[in-house]
């Protein structure tokens, strides 16, 4: 997420962000305080003012960039034209791919919808229905197809995103599991949640 | 969770639990006071020291008795002796149940582990591995019957437990599905992903 190259300026934006992530993640976005971010980062609490002129532009920059980084991924990891199951399998291993590399701001971006305003907190969940909405789709499409048996895309599409996303509760790098085993379990499981023929799950390698 | 009966210590220490639940759940514990928590509850802050001698006393408190109430509903719902299929879906509807009815207490469960001391966060995770204990040899008694079909009954029991527990951050009371309608679609998602004989799942009845 940090940028490597770019002007001073563009270098201490990116710190600022990694170090907000970090601290809200730690200590909650409500006590946190812009002056303790200013000496994590290192500048004078004016100079952070600079790049975001309020608290919550901050949290609302971090949720959003977020959400359009998850969307962006999708978009690049989407499968052209394919059959339902390639399509879920996709979704399924950049969904878990995105949240395990983005732990911390996974945790600030679900947990700190508190303390947003009205009209943002209505822009950043505008995006994730249009996120949640393609896994949707897709399901929708596999049991019109009669591919997949689902009784309820809304519930299912819920299900498997927390399912998922929950991966960044227990996983951790170098312990038992690698993340491509822990992606081709839950790849698995959720095939078989949504009914799929079973030989689409297990033949499936990643 | 509120008692209804028993000395005036008794309703104020309820109420102050009560009130610290939805403050910490709303601004998070790092940055709810004691100061705000006594003027919530109408007491002054000296009282609730006699209750909670430290605001971790109180963080702690909570968590522990969450973690008592799981761990006892699911002791009074588990049933005795009865084939792995049926004993599953009595932990999933005892869950679901659960948590569904404590959803402020849920979310400080799971969010503020990070708060606590190292010896209490040992004793909360105690109780939770205690708990997600009783799933995965519900799992492994299933998969050794042949009657489930699991890969990793760890990853299993983490995908399902995140997958239930999120219903807190989307179902509302009184909107399109009731409580029975979205227990019986879960348990029917679990059932499959567990690789239950579908007539197991299907044919269960709430």
């Amino acid at each position: 997420m940090a940028r490597t190259t770019g002007s001073d300026g563009e270098k201490t934006e990116a710190a600022v962000r990694e170090a907000a992530v970090s601290l809200i993640a730690r200590l909650g976005y409500e006590a946190m305080s812009m002056r303790q971010l200013a000496a994590e980062v290192g500048v004078q609490a004016a100079a952070l003012y600079r790049y975001f002129p309020t608290k919550q532009d901050l949290l609302f920059t971090l949720m959003r960039e977020h959400m359009e980084g998850l969307i962006e991924a999708w978009d690049a990891a989407r499968p052209a034209a394919a059959d339902p199951a390639t399509r879920l399998a996709a979704y399924v291993e950049n969904h878990i791919a995105f949240h395990i590399e983005r732990r911390h701001s996974t945790h600030v971006s679900n947990m700190e919808l508190r303390s947003l305003s009205h009209d943002r907190l209505t822009q950043i969940l505008r995006m994730r229905t249009a996120y949640e909405k393609e896994l949707r789709v897709i399901l929708r499409d596999g049991a019109e197809a009669g591919v997949f048996d689902v009784e309820d895309t809304g519930l299912t599409a819920m299900a498997l995103i927390q399912m998922m996303t929950g991966v960044i509760v227990w996983f951790r790098p170098g312990e038992r599991l690698s993340i491509s085993e822990v992606t081709a379990t839950y790849l698995s499981m959720t095939m078989r949640l949504v009914g799929a023929a079973a030989s689409t799950g297990e033949q499936r390698t990643l």
